[in-house]
């Protein structure tokens, strides 16, 4: 284990996250809010410090880095990162518990949007900037951010590309670029433009700037914190159908932006996962659209909310126009799988991923070809390209470790006592970094009623499900642990 | 595709199910029950009338045979079979609508014992006695029957191993002994040998003959039809705890008794499968017990009904005792779960089988070493022997297509808007050939209220569930059919 590379990632991964606290702190001073102003002051004075003696006591860290403390690195500095988090809430009294706080900064870096708050616009508004901020730094990950900014190790070493596949969603993480610093900036860059276009968009439809900022996080981020108890359902149709858009576009790979920048259309359009992805999309709104069309007046508002949700589910934004557990099963039905799916690889979104899902398919209709010819040899490609039976092998244990952990995280959640469907849509929305579930936990409901035990799970499943299961899976293995001595 | 052998095959097996139906005709005829009597007559007429013309047809088939043609012919020869098995309750009348009658035939020889009836006290006994036998028929497979019987084809053609690994369950199936015949003919001896120990043990227990033959029936096959409106819960709790301990012993892989037969101890007990199975089941019974206790007057009741409808529900069988769908979340989730899991590969019970389980765990748990070493060669291995890749990628890919399919039928069945704890819990109990499930088809309830397309989209789970997906999907696939000119 490279302690010493490990310990600067995670140094300086807290000063990083202090600085990014001041935009929240500075806010609450100008509001006058001095309790909320001091609870941030609090925390980013701890994250100076420790990450400031992190980073002195591993500041001439050399060595080999391998793929192994890649994963250990992101899996410690994730929950290093919330821990720290979770303190301005904690410390301005805004949530007074901090289990409850841990669940809120990790739904919130985990762009999940499960809330233990029963209502938010009493809370001042430098915590709900912190809070929605969150889902926008955890989307594209800080480990990126940070890699673009400073790369950590020498170039040779391989910690560089050992730490963005660790952060980075999705089955296979290539470079666009030969020199990864220029990959993270480029992704960055895409990141930050669309989210700069949806605060225009939303500036443009009348909305505030406080407001246009933070609901722009939220679905860049595809997290689902709101501002708003009614989460958007008090915007006008015109800024909900922004939303719906810009969510849509924060769910697809990153990496076909950049083809787009570089006017490769056709690898674009015919790019598998964006056709699943879209077709995905839209065959669930037309369902839900009729399926919901008697609860509305016209079509055309039947459509707008299929639309909204659909996109918001899909992407596992989460946010919500209208209480969608009230709609008909089918419905629920197809939006309960839709939480599962998720977006694209190397979109901010959550869920198993398009990518996975297209992999599973194509891996299971070459197996049922191998046994109808056992000697012919069969390749799975993507978009033309054979697939590496590693990655196939990866997505297979995948799934594996997916259906094993929402058992296991299923059955400890169900000692609360709540029904099978809250339990259930509880985890697969944690896991999935959507937000609201059903019944108990569904978009007009919270997560505050389960225990602290359940509401500890249920951070874990954030922290799996954005972080992929492998990398907290290799920090807690006793193996990992036997060879650091 | 060899039409020949394939058309032999189902004339026999519909010869063979005519000749089974002959016991519940004459026990109609002996209760002077007219109707149902001539229901049966007219369905042992089609049956050997069909069989006997494809008999002849067939007569001179020869060449070759491969494994598709293998899945072809179970495939086909279950639907055959269950349609022609669905006949004597519609034409008695005990069943007026076919649909219905189909249901609850594909869902006895499947050996789920979901019921669309609503009461069955008020059957004639004969009725009875054929839904309780095609338990049994199905559980060990009436192909298999057929080859213990008669070889289908001459030897070395390949065609006999083809047809008894598509309808056994279990990621792979071995032969017993070099001769299949005497591999089919050992695993039914064991088979009917448990049977006839269970009804002897429920004779000792004052049950009277025909209670203990379809009890048994229903036990062995795993199946879970009852007699009495109330399942077992009417019966004596020595007769509870005998069909509680038969249960877990049917749903143990036939081929170890063939161990225990060999005196080879210790592969028994070392068996990875069996202590997989045992594990799970006796530490469902431990929660369980423990979450249920408030419930009744002591102890030893509470451990009592978890041991008996944890044994019931792992095993697929779905015989209750006690409305377990009044059971807190806990123990029902418990139970949610031992529905998908499954008893062991190589039993009569159904899921997704301890063996997958067991090689998905192993798996996984290769994927998480192989990133670490990716250059370390890994092997997964079973009670000590070395896994081929090509069952593993099967395994993997089994998941992924029980998935899809399960998905695709709860979005199907939705339509009908039930709850989404009904619908999933119904599609899972189907699919995983259990039968009751929760809420709307709880243990108290019944399927006869689902549309027609949803019971035959039910129905077709049961199928998939029972034949393991494979030769369904190859029966079905437009590939098979493009070669068969």
């Amino acid at each position: 284990m490279n302690r010493k590379i490990v310990g600067r990632v995670i140094g300086a991964l807290l000063v990083l996250e202090a600085v990014f606290m001041l935009p929240a702190m500075l806010l609450c001073v100008a509001d006058g809010d001095s309790a909320a102003a001091l609870g941030f002051a609090g925390a980013v004075l701890i994250a100076c410090l420790v990450g400031g003696v992190l980073l002195l006591l591993a500041r001439q860290g050399v060595g080999s880095f391998y793929a192994q403390e890649g994963f250990v690195a992101t899996a410690l500095s994730w929950i290093i990162i919330s821990l720290v988090g979770a303190l301005p809430f904690w410390f301005s009294g805004a949530i007074p518990h901090f289990v409850d706080a841990l669940f809120e900064i990790v739904s919130g870096f985990t762009t999940t949007g499960a809330s233990i708050l029963p209502e938010v616009e009493s809370l001042p508004r430098g915590i709900l900037l912190w809070r929605s901020f969150s889902h926008w730094l955890g989307g594209m990950g800080m480990l990126v951010f940070l890699l673009a900014v400073v790369p950590i190790a020498r170039r040779g070493t391989g910690a560089n590309i050992h730490l963005m596949r660790a952060e980075s969603p999705g089955p296979s993480v290539g470079k666009l670029t030969p020199k990864l610093q220029n990959t993270a900036l480029i992704l960055y860059g895409i990141y930050m433009l669309l989210t700069a276009l949806d605060v225009v968009f939303l500036l443009a439809g009348g909305m505030p700037l406080f407001d246009s900022l933070c609901t722009a996080f939220g679905t860049a981020g595809t997290g689902g914190f709101g501002i708003k108890n009614d989460s958007i359902a008090g915007y006008s149709p015109y800024l909900q159908t922004v939303t719906t858009v810009f969510m849509f576009l924060f769910g697809v790979n990153f990496s076909l932006y950049f083809l787009l920048l570089l006017r490769r259309w056709k690898d674009f359009f015919f790019d598998e996962e964006l056709r699943l992805y879209a077709g995905v999309t839209f065959g669930a709104i037309a369902v839900i659209t009729i399926n919901i069309r008697g609860m509305f007046a016209s079509l055309g508002e039947a459509l707008h909310h299929a639309a909204f949700q659909v996109s918001s589910i899909i992407t596992t934004t989460g946010f919500s126009t209208v209480d969608f557990d009230q709609w008909p099963s089918l419905s629920r039905g197809v939006l309960l799988i839709l939480m599962c799916l998720g977006a694209c690889a190397g979109s901010t979104g959550g869920g198993l991923k398009m990518a996975r899902v297209l992999l599973l398919l194509k891996g299971f209709r070459r197996s049922l070809r191998q046994t109808l010819n056992p000697r012919r040899v069969q390749l799975v490609r993507v978009n033309g390209h054979p697939v590496a039976e590693d990655v196939l092998a990866g997505t297979n244990a995948y799934l594996a470790a997916y259906c094993a952990l929402v058992v296991l995280s299923f059955l400890v959640v169900s000692v609360d006592g709540l029904s099978i469907t809250t339990n259930l849509s509880a985890v697969i929305a944690c896991f999935n970094n959507i937000g609201p579930g059903f019944e108990g936990v569904g978009a007009a409901r919270n997560f505050g009623h389960y225990s602290d035990l359940s509401k500890l799970v249920l951070t874990l499943d954030m922290l799996l499900g954005r972080l992929e299961i492998f990398p907290l899976l290799i920090l807690l293995s006793p193996h990992t642990w036997r060879k650091a001595g």
